[in-house]
């Protein structure tokens, strides 16, 4: 590998900010390929290594599910794979290792908040790739990805939501009152894409439990749906403990 | 790899149908995993594998795709490969091979005729598992399957209706009259699983284009649009070789 050319000196802040050294031999063309949003290059960009990257990450999880959690059944590894490998949860992951500021892509296209999480999912995806390819195998890729799924994974199986606050909400006020929660959202702020464009309150039994805001409604209602699953949960389970000692 | 124990006899056949060797360097106790339902053993069946086995399939269909048609957009190839990961894919591979006799299942579950293509589907994807098991990496699989994605994908691409001749042959009659088909279904003979079960037909314009059966309405459908489609077109297109000489 010694043949390869070194990497630039912007590849190297990345590669730092990856917690890979200059010293692991990764083909550092290829990787700096994972960067190239398709606005910079219709040819020269990264949408092929995206696309063979989610194939590397879905293999990847699949091992490292096996190897993790032994006696979990097939069913079990396969729903904690789909959370695993989902837009969010590599989006999470991208905003975690601070991704975005290495990522080429021309102004117009980066106006375009709506597509922020999706693309930057796609970087990992990306990037995966590029450390299968430089070995044509996963010894790259375990070693650099198993922590963050090992962090993850772990998230979910201690998170009865699994990230899906509405679902789980639902699930909640069904199983103690037999009835659904309300969602109210509003319009506050009408521009694409911004953080804080719709503002969703959730209520039930003539009570405001949880309020949220977000780019898109999906997401103001998981959010005001999270704050409100959390405090109904307190509401209904005031004191665990006591529950415990309950013959 | 020589400590790894030789292959039953049963499994030698198998092993001969797949167009593989004794000597090639594969574990045959995973390979052998690979044949086995979850009816025989709840434990020591292919159900793992089948889920390893599709990501397996998905990375080396991508590096395939990438190989074998180096101009194509990565749409291009995302639409191929979800074809070629398809169980209907899947199952015509097994089928080409003659994998069936080779499956160890229970009496009760090799009854269920209506779970059959999905559970060949299944043995295809652990094979291909137990093929990257062996090596840690494509070196076995790719070599072994290539051949299969270049025909399969070759035969995609030459059929314009992409196996799906329901949705082709609604492009086609839209194209050219601004109106969908009608098919009229009916069950023929009400046993579950039987293959003769559905009969369609696709009437359009007063006029029966095509029959087809099957043991479920889609596949009924499905097989009268491929009958229908094919005459439609005869009568759309009389005779290609006219229309390239207008000029």
């Amino acid at each position: 590998m010694t043949d390869l050319p070194p990497p630039s000196q912007a590849l190297r802040r990345c590669i730092a900010r990856l917690g890979l050294t200059e010293t692991t031999a990764i083909n550092w063309a290829v990787l700096e390929q994972a960067l190239i949003h398709s606005s910079v290059s219709p040819i020269h960009n990264n949408e092929f290594l995206e696309f063979l990257g989610d194939s590397v990450l879905r293999l990847a999880a699949a091992e490292f599910l096996r190897e993790r959690y032994p006696d979990a059944t097939v069913g079990e590894l396969s729903a904690l794979r789909s959370h695993l490998v989902s837009d969010r949860t590599l989006t999470a992951l991208a905003d975690h290792l601070g991704l975005e500021p290495f990522l080429q892509i021309a102004p117009s296209a980066a106006g375009d908040l709506a597509a922020r999480d999706s693309r930057l999912a796609d970087v990992v995806e990306a990037i995966l790739a590029a450390l299968y390819l430089s070995r044509g195998n996963l010894s790259l890729v375990r070693p650099w990805l198993d922590p963050h799924l090992d962090r993850l994974a772990e998230q979910l199986r201690q998170d009865p939501a699994r990230q899906n606050y509405k679902a789980a909400l639902q699930e909640l006020t069904q199983a103690h009152c037999k009835a659904l929660p309300d969602y109210r959202t509003t319009e506050v702020n009408p521009v694409h894409g911004d953080a804080r464009r719709f503002q969703a309150e959730v209520w039930f039994q003539e009570r405001c439990w949880g309020k949220g805001q977000g780019r898109s409604i999906k997401l103001a209602q998981q959010q005001a749906a999270q704050v409100a699953y959390q405090a109904m949960q307190n509401a209904f389970n005031p004191d665990p403990g006591n529950d415990a000692k309950t013959p």
